[in-house]
Formats: structure tokens, C-alpha cells, sequence
């Protein structure tokens, strides 16, 4: 859909966005309220800098809620079922955010700053609405703000050789979704072994919007010798790694053991987690969807990626095709599936593609890689 | 900005979509997790459609979120400060809703089908994480949902001649707010007296999105005597009658008052209303800002309107143009300003474009008309 994005202050630009006009980007989508860059228009290339050297990413759309004050670690153990007993500073997380009927409302990265300090690194919706109603109908003493902070992610084989250039062998020791503060001439900045993709990868907390295009610059720099080059968020990684988009492989009833997140739900938490009483109860009687791979009788590179598409059994609906690309691992169109538990890897569906076509295809377990 | 827009789950396609790209869109927003066209590529045309004749628009992106059991209206009156004692079924309400600050969050039409059954039609952001959260949090009976329903305006002079040929000459007693559940060609809808311009208008709720493209033949088909054409929120319509964009206008921390809203926040409501307090004590102050109207010296039609400009007066920050656009009305670029309160209509103020030029202004009183 090649179309006017209209200008408007409810959709914000990202610190980075000059230098990834100037880097070639031709295609956005919006996430957080913020244009967020998907493609510079080569997908084959983009893939292979993924998976075979380093890609950088301008992921400022992934906005910090940061929880600050007294009850931000009570106020947290409220809005996740996952247990943070002893997460310590400079530590994260990747957590379920629930509602109370036990439904996903978000899947964040969660990074412990302090005691009295936590960011949420978000998924696409506004999540801070939800933080604050419930710190202020429970009374708590923290403060919810959506900070101005831009993350740039480095994701691929090469991601350590360009963090340790930028900041100092000591990162390639990061554990997965640890963090720390560093410098970079000027600039307060977080890294943390994180981002969207199966490869080994950074993201950089730029805190001071007016320095997104030098660190932008800067990380390019760091990564001359390793070729890097401009980046986004791959379909076809993402789903092969078998990644969760939230908001686009859920739906308004989707818990998390639907979609492969029940290793991140403790039910024997504290009662006042948010969902927790619903989520044993799904927990007991078994979920009735799951997340499953389907490899598509199709290599057409037509996207279906806008809207889901029925998976059907003996012509009975059994579930949805969320997401689809093609796989250049695979070699084939792949997807991820949301569909009834009774249908499970090896078995044979039909997928109706938006223009009606039916294509044969197999489900496979999760992740492809 | 012509950029490809990614196809994604994340965001929906109107029923309409496929009726407005052979009407010939050129641009779209997002809005609610939905494309909303924001542009047919002739601004002149469409203002005057607006103005002069009747327009057309896909405004699929208000979402409704229905609150629906037994507790629907006590949710509705700790949701809002606006006081709503008599609302019978059939009236609607704009109604501001604020957090437990008085931060506007967002600013609904609210329609009420019966005691039990409240729909929401909500301007920009997850209205539906706020109400869950309150209604859970309070133990409440009710149920939160957002609907697929999709709203077609019908705006201009000529509005409620294009009604009353589609539902009736009843249809042209409707009260602002008002609405009544509607048969046509066997869609069930509701049609209302309302619409996001200051012109006179009607808002046709469509319940079954498969029958999208028909709608939107048939209101085509009812509007040609008057020459009907598609359209979309106006710029330059909206500014000139000051209606306000929350999430454009408005910031983290804009209050009703500061956005000319006082007059829907009743002080003697109910304690339970959230809000309630911080907003006693604002108005018992006084609020810091307030919204003005702003005509630039320049007609320039380069678009202001993706971010916030500084106001400024005497070198010192006064506030922000919040919009910006050329009326055909005024014969200037006009805006709308959230300033601060020492500053007044006819007050002289400079504003600093995007590109670092500095613009000589006006303020004025809102609307402009």
C-alpha cells in the first residue's frame, strides 16, 4: 500500500527518523503512536544482515513505562504473574502482562533499574493507561510516565563485535536481558542483550532525544567492519525463531499459554497478580488454542500479513494463520498459527489467503530454528 | 510522507477500505489500531465538499466500547465527571474522560442504548485497558468490549438531506447526540446526530462489516442530488470551528479545562468519579494553559502538523501550536495554540516552524466561526 502517511502530532517521528530517510527506508508502520520503519526496500538483503552479520534497528517505537517510586516493585508483582523475587538491579525480563480475565495485554522486557525504578520496554498498545489506573484504584505510592527514551537495537552474529567496540569487551558478558549504563560521548545511555530476533543482539536506550541521529551515526560507525547496514523487525526471522507479535498473533481472548508464554506465568505467585486466579484456571482445565508453525504449499511472496487467515480441517474452522512470510531458511511461505489444541505438528490444513485461494499446508512445532 | 505502509494484523482495515482506494485515497492515518483515509489528494475540494455541499467519510477508527451489564452506568459515572442523571436511552453525551490527575485521556461521544448498554465512540488510544481496569479494580458487573463497528459521517449543509432520503425525514429532528436504531436494505445501524466537524452532520453505525461496501453505495447513491463525495476529518474545518483532537491537542498532562472541556466537568458530581478531586482543585486554582486560536502571517501550505511548534513571547516559552492549517475561511495559515493563560487574544506571539523559521502570529478566541 503505497500511500501518504498524513502528518500529525498523535503519531510521533523517532529520534532516528532523518537518518533512516536518509538511509533509504520506504516503508513504515505505526506502533506506540510512532512511525515506526519496516523496510529499505531490498527484504532478501535486510534478511541476510540479520542472520549473517549485523543490522541496526530503529525500535524507538518500543516505549519505556517507567514505574518510579516507593511501590514500583509492588505495583510490578501486580501487573505481571511472572515471580521477580530476586531480580536484581541491572537485571531484566521478558513478562506476561494480563488482564483480569487472564487475557495478554502486553509482553514487555522488563529491566530493574533500581528498586524504586522499572521500566517496561513495550509491545504495541498503551499500557501505561492500564499501569496507572490500577496504581491509583490500589492506592500505591508510583509514579507511570512514558519516557522519551528512543531503544536502537543491533541484532546479529556481529551484534557483540559492534557493542564491544562501542562500550568494551565487558557487554559480550551481558547475560540474556541484563543491562547496564554506559557513556558514549555525552550520552547517558542503557545496553541490554535483548531484541526481536533469534540472533544475538543489543538494544541501546538513547535517553536524550536530540542525540538520535549521533548515536545512530556512531553505531554505523562501530559497525563498518562487519558491513552493517539498516534494519527492521524481519517477518520471515521473527517467525522461523517463532517470536510472539503481540496485538498481531493475539487477539482480545488469547492467555498466554496459547501462545507459549506458560513458562512465564507462576501460578503459585501472589494472589494479588492481576489474571493470576483466571490464569490457574485455564491453567487446570488446558488452554483451548495454541501456537503452532504451518509451512504453506506456496512460495508466492504475495503478503497475507494484514489480516489473519482461516485455517480450516475437513472444511471446519480449526483456527487462524497470524502471520506469514517467506522463509528464506525454509525455503517455503511459513507462518505461525493460532488454532484449536486438537490439531498438532505433522497434521494437514487448509489456509484461504486473502484473495480466497486455498492453499494446502503443515503444521509444525514452534520455533522453526 | 509517501511511504509504503506495512501490512500488518496490528492494524485493521475499515469495512469501507476497499470503497475509499476506488474513490481514489491518497492518504491515511492511524487511528485505534485502524487505516484511516485522511486524504482523496485535493485539500480545496474536499474542504468545500465539506463546507458547501456534504462529504462522505470513513470514520471506521471510532471505536465503540460497549459497557454492557448491570453495572454499566455505575461504570459510566466513575468514568466520566460529566453528570448524566438524565440521559435516557436514544441521547448521547461528548464527555471527557480523565485519570485519577484530571489528565484528559480521552474525549468519547457516549451513547446510550439502554440502562445496561453504553457504547463509548473514543477519539485516539486504548480506551478499553483504562475501563477493564477500573471495572475489574471496583468489582464491577459489567462487561468491556470493543465492537466491530464501523462509523460513516455524513457531514455538510446538505447532511441531513442525504439522512432523510436514506432513513426518513424524522431522522432531520435528531437533537445533537441523539440517535436511533435504523433498518436499511437489512443492516441493522444506528444513525446519530454528530460528526467531527462544525458543520451539520450524521454518523451511521454499521454492525455487520461485511456489508461495508454496500453502505457506502447506497449513502453515495442517497447523496448524489447533492453531489456527495468522499472526505475526511478536515484539517482546516476543524481548527476554524475549534473542535479538539485528543492526543493531538493535548499532552501527558492537559486537564478539560485547559481545553475549553470545562463546561462538561460537573464539580457536584459524584465522588466516585475519577478525577473528581485533582479537577476540584484545578478549577479552584485555575489552570495553567488554555487553548487559543492563532492566525500565522504566512499562508504557506507546507504542513506544520506532525509535531508541536514553540510558542514564544519575548524570547521566553509560552506555549505550543498544537495544529496548523491554511483556511480557506480566514485566508491565513490558522491554529490552535496550548498556551499559557498570561497570554490572550490579540496578543502578538512568534511561532518557530519545524524548519527553524520563525513566524510572527495572533492569538485569537476559539472557534473561529
Amino acid at each position: 500500500m503505497a500511500f501518504q502517511i498524513s502528518p500529525s502530532p498523535r503519531i510521533e517521528r523517532s529520534p532516528y527518523y532523518a537518518a533512516t530517510v536518509a538511509d533509504g527506508v520506504t516503508a513504515f508502520s505505526t506502533y506506540n503512536h510512532m512511525l515506526m520503519p519496516t523496510s529499505y526496500g531490498d527484504p532478501q538483503a535486510e534478511y541476510r544482515r540479520l542472520t549473517e552479520g549485523v543490522a541496526m534497528w530503529d525500535v524507538a517505537v518500543e516505549r519505556q513505562v517507567e514505574l518510579a517510586g516507593p511501590d514500583a516493585g509492588t505495583l510490578v508483582r501486580i501487573l505481571t504473574p511472572r515471580r521477580l523475587d530476586h531480580l536484581a538491579p541491572g537485571q531484566g525480563r521478558y513478562v506476561a502482562i494480563c488482564d483480569h480475565r487472564g487475557t495478554l495485554i502486553n509482553d514487555p522486557v522488563l529491566l530493574k533499574l533500581a528498586e524504586d525504578r522499572i521500566w517496561l520496554s513495550i509491545a504495541d498498545g498503551d499500557l501505561a493507561l492500564w499501569a496507572r489506573a490500577i496504581a491509583a484504584e490500589r492506592g500505591l505510592h508510583v509514579q507511570v510516565n512514558v519516557l522519551p527514551v528512543a531503544p536502537l537495537a543491533v541484532q546479529g552474529p556481529h551484534a557483540a563485535g559492534v557493542a564491544a567496540a562501542l562500550f568494551g569487551e565487558e557487554v559480550r558478558g551481558l547475560p540474556p536481558f541484563a543491562f547496564r549504563r554506559v557513556m558514549l560521548s555525552g550520552m547517558d545511555l542503557l545496553v541490554g542483550r535483548s531484541g526481536w530476533s533469534g540472533e544475538d543482539g543489543f538494544e541501546i536506550y538513547l535517553q536524550d532525544p536530540a542525540r538520535g541521529i549521533d548515536l545512530w551515526e556512531r553505531v554505523r560507525a562501530a559497525g563498518r567492519p562487519w558491513n552493517i547496514g539498516p534494519g527492521a523487525p524481519n517477518p520471515a526471522e521473527r517467525i522461523e525463531s517463532g517470536l510472539l507479535s503481540c496485538g498481531g498473533d493475539t487477539d482480545d481472548r488469547t492467555n498466554p499459554f496459547e501462545v507459549r508464554m506458560g513458562r512465564y506465568v507462576d501460578l503459585e505467585t501472589a494472589d494479588a497478580a492481576i489474571g493470576i486466579g483466571a490464569l490457574r484456571r485455564i491453567a487446570a482445565e488446558g488452554p483451548q488454542r495454541h501456537q503452532l508453525g504451518v509451512v504453506l504449499d506456496t512460495d508466492d511472496p504475495a503478503p497475507t500479513d494484514d489480516l489473519w487467515c482461516e485455517i480450516t480441517v475437513d472444511g471446519v474452522l480449526a483456527g487462524h494463520l497470524t502471520a506469514s512470510a517467506v522463509s528464506p531458511r525454509i525455503g517455503a511461505r511459513i507462518g505461525i498459527a493460532l488454532i484449536d489444541r486438537r490439531h498438532g505438528p505433522g497434521d494437514r490444513v487448509t489456509v484461504t489467503l486473502p484473495d480466497g485461494q486455498r492453499v494446502g499446508a503443515d503444521l509444525r512445532a514452534l520455533p522453526f530454528r
